[in-house]
Protein backbone atom coordinates (compact mmCIF):
# COMPACT_ATOMS: atom_id res chain seq x y z
CA UNK A 1 0.00 0.00 0.00
CA UNK A 2 1.06 3.87 -0.68
CA UNK A 3 1.22 5.13 2.60
CA UNK A 4 2.25 8.47 1.55
CA UNK A 5 -0.32 10.34 2.56
CA UNK A 6 0.01 9.36 6.27
CA UNK A 7 3.16 11.29 6.51
CA UNK A 8 0.89 14.14 5.92
CA UNK A 9 -0.76 13.88 8.90
CA UNK A 10 0.73 15.61 11.87
CA UNK A 11 0.20 13.11 14.45
CA UNK A 12 0.73 14.09 18.57
CA UNK A 13 4.37 13.53 19.93
CA UNK A 14 2.76 10.03 21.02
CA UNK A 15 1.76 9.50 17.46
CA UNK A 16 -2.04 9.77 17.45
CA UNK A 17 -4.80 11.55 15.60
CA UNK A 18 -8.04 12.57 17.05
CA UNK A 19 -10.98 11.09 15.21
CA UNK A 20 -14.64 12.36 14.82
CA UNK A 21 -16.87 9.75 13.64
CA UNK A 22 -19.99 10.39 12.17
CA UNK A 23 -23.04 8.45 10.49
CA UNK A 24 -23.13 9.06 6.89
CA UNK A 25 -26.36 10.31 5.89
CA UNK A 26 -27.79 12.06 8.68
CA UNK A 27 -24.67 13.47 10.00
CA UNK A 28 -24.99 12.73 13.74
CA UNK A 29 -21.52 12.75 15.01
CA UNK A 30 -21.62 9.35 16.96
CA UNK A 31 -17.79 9.73 18.66
CA UNK A 32 -14.42 10.49 18.82
CA UNK A 33 -11.14 8.68 20.12
CA UNK A 34 -7.70 8.89 18.56
CA UNK A 35 -6.04 6.15 16.02
CA UNK A 36 -2.20 5.94 15.67
CA UNK A 37 -0.41 4.90 11.82
CA UNK A 38 -1.06 1.40 12.06
CA UNK A 39 -4.65 1.97 13.04
CA UNK A 40 -5.54 4.17 10.43
CA UNK A 41 -3.70 2.24 7.78
CA UNK A 42 -5.72 -0.60 8.47
CA UNK A 43 -8.52 1.24 9.01
CA UNK A 44 -7.99 2.58 5.51
CA UNK A 45 -7.18 -1.66 4.24
CA UNK A 46 -10.42 -3.01 5.86
CA UNK A 47 -12.70 -0.40 5.40
CA UNK A 48 -14.10 -0.36 9.33
CA UNK A 49 -12.95 1.44 11.70
CA UNK A 50 -9.68 0.50 13.52
CA UNK A 51 -8.91 3.07 16.55
CA UNK A 52 -5.88 3.13 19.02
CA UNK A 53 -7.24 2.72 22.64
CA UNK A 54 -5.24 4.96 24.49
CA UNK A 55 -6.81 3.44 28.44
CA UNK A 56 -5.74 0.35 26.68
CA UNK A 57 -3.05 0.82 24.73
CA UNK A 58 -3.93 -1.54 21.73
CA UNK A 59 -5.44 -1.40 18.55
CA UNK A 60 -9.14 -1.37 18.80
CA UNK A 61 -10.91 -2.62 16.30
CA UNK A 62 -14.29 -0.70 16.67
CA UNK A 63 -17.08 -3.20 17.41
CA UNK A 64 -14.30 -5.99 17.91
CA UNK A 65 -16.96 -7.14 21.38
CA UNK A 66 -20.09 -5.36 20.48
CA UNK A 67 -20.11 -6.37 16.93
CA UNK A 68 -20.98 -2.79 16.26
CA UNK A 69 -18.58 -2.04 13.60
CA UNK A 70 -18.36 1.00 11.83
CA UNK A 71 -17.80 1.18 7.71
CA UNK A 72 -15.68 3.72 6.37
CA UNK A 73 -17.75 5.68 4.04
CA UNK A 74 -15.02 8.70 3.46
CA UNK A 75 -11.80 9.81 5.26
CA UNK A 76 -11.07 13.65 5.52
CA UNK A 77 -8.59 15.47 6.76
CA UNK A 78 -8.58 19.33 8.65
CA UNK A 79 -6.68 22.43 7.26
CA UNK A 80 -4.21 22.02 10.37
CA UNK A 81 -3.08 18.16 8.97
CA UNK A 82 -4.15 16.89 13.12
CA UNK A 83 -7.70 15.78 13.03
CA UNK A 84 -9.91 13.46 11.09
CA UNK A 85 -13.19 12.96 10.06
CA UNK A 86 -14.67 9.80 9.46
CA UNK A 87 -18.10 9.32 7.65
CA UNK A 88 -19.40 5.98 8.63
CA UNK A 89 -22.61 3.33 8.75
CA UNK A 90 -22.30 2.33 12.12
CA UNK A 91 -23.64 -1.34 12.00
CA UNK A 92 -25.91 -1.82 14.50
CA UNK A 93 -27.27 1.62 15.10
CA UNK A 94 -24.88 1.77 18.08
CA UNK A 95 -21.60 3.27 18.67
CA UNK A 96 -21.89 4.32 22.28
CA UNK A 97 -20.50 1.12 24.53
CA UNK A 98 -23.67 2.39 26.88
CA UNK A 99 -26.09 1.37 24.03
CA UNK A 100 -27.18 4.38 22.80
CA UNK A 101 -26.95 5.65 19.54
CA UNK A 102 -24.01 8.36 19.89
CA UNK A 103 -21.70 8.97 22.52
CA UNK A 104 -23.22 12.75 22.81
CA UNK A 105 -26.25 11.20 24.77
CA UNK A 106 -26.38 14.56 27.20
CA UNK A 107 -27.38 18.42 26.32
CA UNK A 108 -26.87 21.25 28.35
CA UNK A 109 -30.48 22.58 28.84
CA UNK A 110 -30.62 25.02 32.11
CA UNK A 111 -27.58 24.83 33.36
CA UNK A 112 -27.99 20.92 33.66
CA UNK A 113 -26.89 17.35 31.35
CA UNK A 114 -30.06 15.95 29.75
CA UNK A 115 -30.11 12.74 28.47
CA UNK A 116 -30.93 13.72 24.44
CA UNK A 117 -31.49 9.61 23.54
CA UNK A 118 -32.63 6.51 24.61
CA UNK A 119 -30.47 3.18 25.41
CA UNK A 120 -31.21 0.92 22.40
CA UNK A 121 -29.86 -1.91 23.93
CA UNK A 122 -28.73 -2.87 27.14
CA UNK A 123 -24.63 -2.90 27.70
CA UNK A 124 -25.03 -6.22 29.24
CA UNK A 125 -26.43 -7.77 26.14
CA UNK A 126 -23.65 -5.89 24.34
CA UNK A 127 -20.50 -7.49 25.83
CA UNK A 128 -21.37 -10.63 27.19
CA UNK A 129 -19.07 -13.37 25.97
CA UNK B 1 -24.57 31.57 36.48
CA UNK B 2 -24.61 28.23 38.15
CA UNK B 3 -21.47 26.31 36.96
CA UNK B 4 -21.95 22.61 38.75
CA UNK B 5 -22.64 21.53 34.76
CA UNK B 6 -18.82 22.78 33.67
CA UNK B 7 -17.83 20.31 37.43
CA UNK B 8 -19.26 17.47 35.64
CA UNK B 9 -16.08 18.04 32.37
CA UNK B 10 -13.27 15.40 32.61
CA UNK B 11 -11.10 18.41 31.60
CA UNK B 12 -7.26 17.44 30.29
CA UNK B 13 -4.03 17.90 32.45
CA UNK B 14 -3.86 21.34 30.90
CA UNK B 15 -7.49 22.43 31.84
CA UNK B 16 -9.23 21.31 28.54
CA UNK B 17 -11.70 19.73 26.71
CA UNK B 18 -11.73 19.21 22.92
CA UNK B 19 -15.17 20.61 20.77
CA UNK B 20 -16.23 19.40 18.04
CA UNK B 21 -18.17 21.98 15.63
CA UNK B 22 -20.76 20.92 13.81
CA UNK B 23 -23.24 23.16 11.51
CA UNK B 24 -26.89 22.84 12.71
CA UNK B 25 -29.25 21.71 9.89
CA UNK B 26 -27.06 20.08 7.48
CA UNK B 27 -24.70 18.18 9.92
CA UNK B 28 -21.46 19.53 8.28
CA UNK B 29 -18.63 19.08 10.80
CA UNK B 30 -16.82 22.28 10.05
CA UNK B 31 -13.89 22.55 12.94
CA UNK B 32 -12.42 20.92 16.00
CA UNK B 33 -10.64 23.35 18.82
CA UNK B 34 -10.30 23.35 22.20
CA UNK B 35 -12.22 25.01 24.66
CA UNK B 36 -11.05 25.48 28.41
CA UNK B 37 -13.40 26.31 31.56
CA UNK B 38 -12.99 30.44 30.81
CA UNK B 39 -14.33 30.00 27.37
CA UNK B 40 -17.37 27.50 27.89
CA UNK B 41 -18.57 29.49 30.20
CA UNK B 42 -17.95 32.37 28.29
CA UNK B 43 -19.89 30.50 25.08
CA UNK B 44 -22.96 29.46 27.41
CA UNK B 45 -23.18 33.26 28.46
CA UNK B 46 -22.71 34.76 24.76
CA UNK B 47 -24.47 31.85 23.07
CA UNK B 48 -21.29 32.01 20.87
CA UNK B 49 -18.24 30.32 20.16
CA UNK B 50 -15.33 31.00 22.56
CA UNK B 51 -12.29 28.64 22.22
CA UNK B 52 -9.28 28.27 23.46
CA UNK B 53 -5.89 29.15 21.77
CA UNK B 54 -3.34 26.77 22.03
CA UNK B 55 -1.38 28.33 19.73
CA UNK B 56 -1.76 31.80 21.02
CA UNK B 57 -2.24 30.61 24.96
CA UNK B 58 -5.35 33.10 25.05
CA UNK B 59 -9.35 33.49 24.63
CA UNK B 60 -10.52 33.18 21.20
CA UNK B 61 -13.71 34.74 20.35
CA UNK B 62 -14.36 32.45 17.07
CA UNK B 63 -14.89 35.38 14.61
CA UNK B 64 -13.06 38.18 16.69
CA UNK B 65 -10.66 38.74 13.01
CA UNK B 66 -13.25 37.76 10.44
CA UNK B 67 -16.55 38.11 11.52
CA UNK B 68 -17.83 34.16 11.01
CA UNK B 69 -18.77 34.14 14.74
CA UNK B 70 -20.40 30.83 15.52
CA UNK B 71 -24.05 31.01 17.17
CA UNK B 72 -24.40 28.66 19.39
CA UNK B 73 -27.35 26.07 19.08
CA UNK B 74 -26.84 23.80 21.56
CA UNK B 75 -24.08 21.78 23.23
CA UNK B 76 -23.63 18.20 23.83
CA UNK B 77 -21.10 16.11 26.22
CA UNK B 78 -19.96 12.48 25.53
CA UNK B 79 -20.18 9.68 27.29
CA UNK B 80 -16.81 9.91 29.25
CA UNK B 81 -17.37 13.50 29.90
CA UNK B 82 -14.52 14.70 28.12
CA UNK B 83 -15.57 16.01 24.64
CA UNK B 84 -18.04 18.35 23.64
CA UNK B 85 -20.13 19.14 20.95
CA UNK B 86 -21.31 21.97 19.47
CA UNK B 87 -24.22 22.08 17.35
CA UNK B 88 -23.57 26.07 15.75
CA UNK B 89 -24.98 28.46 12.79
CA UNK B 90 -21.64 29.61 11.38
CA UNK B 91 -21.97 33.14 10.19
CA UNK B 92 -21.17 34.14 7.20
CA UNK B 93 -20.58 30.64 6.10
CA UNK B 94 -17.27 29.70 6.45
CA UNK B 95 -15.36 28.09 9.58
CA UNK B 96 -12.01 27.46 8.14
CA UNK B 97 -9.24 30.25 7.97
CA UNK B 98 -8.68 28.96 4.26
CA UNK B 99 -12.30 30.29 3.84
CA UNK B 100 -13.59 27.25 3.15
CA UNK B 101 -17.10 26.36 4.53
CA UNK B 102 -15.18 23.23 6.53
CA UNK B 103 -11.83 22.41 8.25
CA UNK B 104 -12.37 19.38 6.63
CA UNK B 105 -11.80 19.97 2.88
CA UNK B 106 -9.67 17.19 1.59
CA UNK B 107 -10.87 13.62 1.44
CA UNK B 108 -9.02 10.66 0.99
CA UNK B 109 -9.18 9.19 -2.51
CA UNK B 110 -6.46 6.55 -4.13
CA UNK B 111 -4.32 7.33 -1.24
CA UNK B 112 -4.07 10.96 -1.68
CA UNK B 113 -5.37 13.78 0.03
CA UNK B 114 -7.96 15.52 -2.92
CA UNK B 115 -9.73 18.84 -1.83
CA UNK B 116 -13.76 18.24 -1.43
CA UNK B 117 -14.62 22.15 -1.01
CA UNK B 118 -13.69 25.31 -2.78
CA UNK B 119 -12.18 28.13 -1.12
CA UNK B 120 -15.52 30.61 -0.86
CA UNK B 121 -13.33 34.19 0.31
CA UNK B 122 -9.48 35.00 0.27
CA UNK B 123 -8.45 34.74 3.80
CA UNK B 124 -6.40 38.11 2.49
CA UNK B 125 -10.21 39.59 2.54
CA UNK B 126 -11.13 38.17 6.08
CA UNK B 127 -8.21 38.74 8.23
CA UNK B 128 -7.53 42.61 6.73
CA UNK B 129 -7.57 45.26 9.18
Amino acid sequence: MNTTWLNEIQWTADGLVPVIAQQAGTGRVVMFAWMNRESLALTVENGYAVYWSRSRNRLWRKGEESGNQQKVINIQLDCDEDVILLEIEQQGGIACHTGRESCFYRTLENNEWVENSAVLKDPAEMYKK
